[in-house]
């Protein structure tokens, strides 16, 4: 996946070659930051003012000074899509960390936070959405503030690639019994024409495109459950799915190797990506209803 | 504190100057990667195989491979000291994060891991080893491995600045009950002549100190107690302290504004601090043993 040469350092464009860290960066030594990504369909951010807000809701959850107001970002990312004449479908990573400073866990005084925003290409993976994907279970061994968007991430890369080595999409997170979310996804579990799924608490990340299935379904009168489900509840699961901005909602088919429902996408999900294709403006290459 | 200028980058030596990362850097996006603080004393490393050890289990407990044996790093960290004619007391830092690729949570292919190391001065804080200092207690927030010494180092960034903001030095961290370590060093309560502290579990750091401290008590008949203690026990405690390599031995005096013991460092920590001072060969600026 290439990245578009002209880059967000800052509340500044410059290109992308140009933009190096220190090795006294906060982000490379704490993980001390936070950050989005936006998907873009045909040059257009999906949900911008949704990761606008949870952007700013992260860096005031770890108190970090952002040099910009939600306006001010928005104009600016804006101006990077024209910059980068983005008229392909695409993604926006958006990273704040709290600066560069000499090493010390305290906050430095005095310093600016480092900003830093791209724009990659992102073709939709028609297959998978059509297909399906497989997952995985693991135990969800992160910290207790998962809705905040930080960059600590390293069990998040450890649980996926134990998916990847294993054949899947994705890992399942459970924590007490509980399936708490994916990897880098939210998870739900459709059981008698009603979706489960983990409650917006401090333990998960609350998706922004999980907001938009919470009113997918409501428009489409299907129950929206936020009590969570169990890891022993898979095995009962008439059809299940995942949401992110990169992956959208993705059917699952197989969880560690057996089928969920018939081992086919279901119809509610099948109703869950229409619904998204057109949230979303979706004109071509849409996903066949085959249910 | 400032960093001499000679760095070890990969396995070769470079200038402070030079050393900058590209924004697509694992350790920048995901905090992927692992990391150690080694304390040279009059231009010597302490406890360097101990801390050699660990690094090399940490990066395996992630599966990043590093570029070098053991006994490669250790004539480089050698070097390292002798380009820069350090005879101060200082620090080594010394990270690997597992590279520089378009970003994905999956293991990227066919990429070599970032490997940096400087050395910062850095002198013993002799007014606090012999004062002893304030902590607080927090919430242990942190992800279930905290034995890998990794750069997701968020939730303790939070809990020493919280503690810094009441004028602590450090938190004192707890879970379910149990007090697990502080945000960058192991803790230990000493009560009727038996030094308790957290098992050297998945939970907490191995604290390379820690080890030595073990083996000053079983060298002094003290008995090393590693049932841990909880937070109520603190009130009842003789003594306090911590132990990290930058903050030797310390004592701590008081906890959330309560006095520990008397309010002063006690007995068998100025005992423990003698034995660090003996097993780290310091011969000036020592602690006047007032007990």
């Amino acid at each position: 996946m290439s990245v578009y040469p002209i880059m967000l350092s800052q509340t500044k464009f410059i290109h992308r070659d140009n933009l190096h860290y220190p090795f006294e960066e906060r982000a490379m030594q704490f993980g001390d930051g936070v950050y989005e990504v936006i998907r873009i369909y045909k040059g257009n951010y999906y949900l911008m003012k949704e990761h606008i807000d949870r952007f700013f809701r992260s860096a005031e959850a770890v108190k970090i000074r952002l040099p910009f107001t939600k306006e001010e970002l928005t104009n600016l990312l804006n101006n990077l899509i024209q910059k980068n004449v983005v008229t392909a479908d695409a993604k926006l990573y958006l990273q704040v960390s709290r600066g560069s400073a000499s090493r010390d866990h305290i906050f430095p005084v005095g310093i600016d936070a480092n900003v830093y925003g791209y724009i990659q290409e992102q073709a939709r993976n028609v297959t998978n959405l059509q297909d399906g994907v497989k997952a995985i279970t693991e135990r969800d061994i992160r910290w207790e503030y998962c809705y905040i968007k930080s960059l600590n991430l390293l069990p998040n890369v450890l649980a996926k690639q134990t998916a990847s080595e294993q054949g899947a999409y994705e890992a399942i997170l459970h924590k007490d019994g509980m399936v708490t979310e994916c990897s880098s996804s939210n998870v739900y579990l459709i059981k008698d024409g009603t979706i489960y799924t983990y409650p917006a608490t401090k333990r998960i990340l609350h998706g922004c495109v999980r907001m938009r299935v919470e009113q997918f379904a409501k428009d489409l009168n299907i129950p929206f459950n936020e009590e969570g489900f169990t890891v022993e509840d898979i095995a009962l699961a008439d059809e299940m799915f995942l949401s992110s901005s990169t992956s959208e909602v993705l059917p699952i088919i197989t969880v560690d190797d057996s089928k969920i429902g018939n081992g086919y996408p279901g119809p509610i999900t099948r109703k869950l990506q229409r619904a998204y294709e057109e949230d979303a403006n979706i004109s071509d290459k849409k996903i066949e209803q085959t249910n």
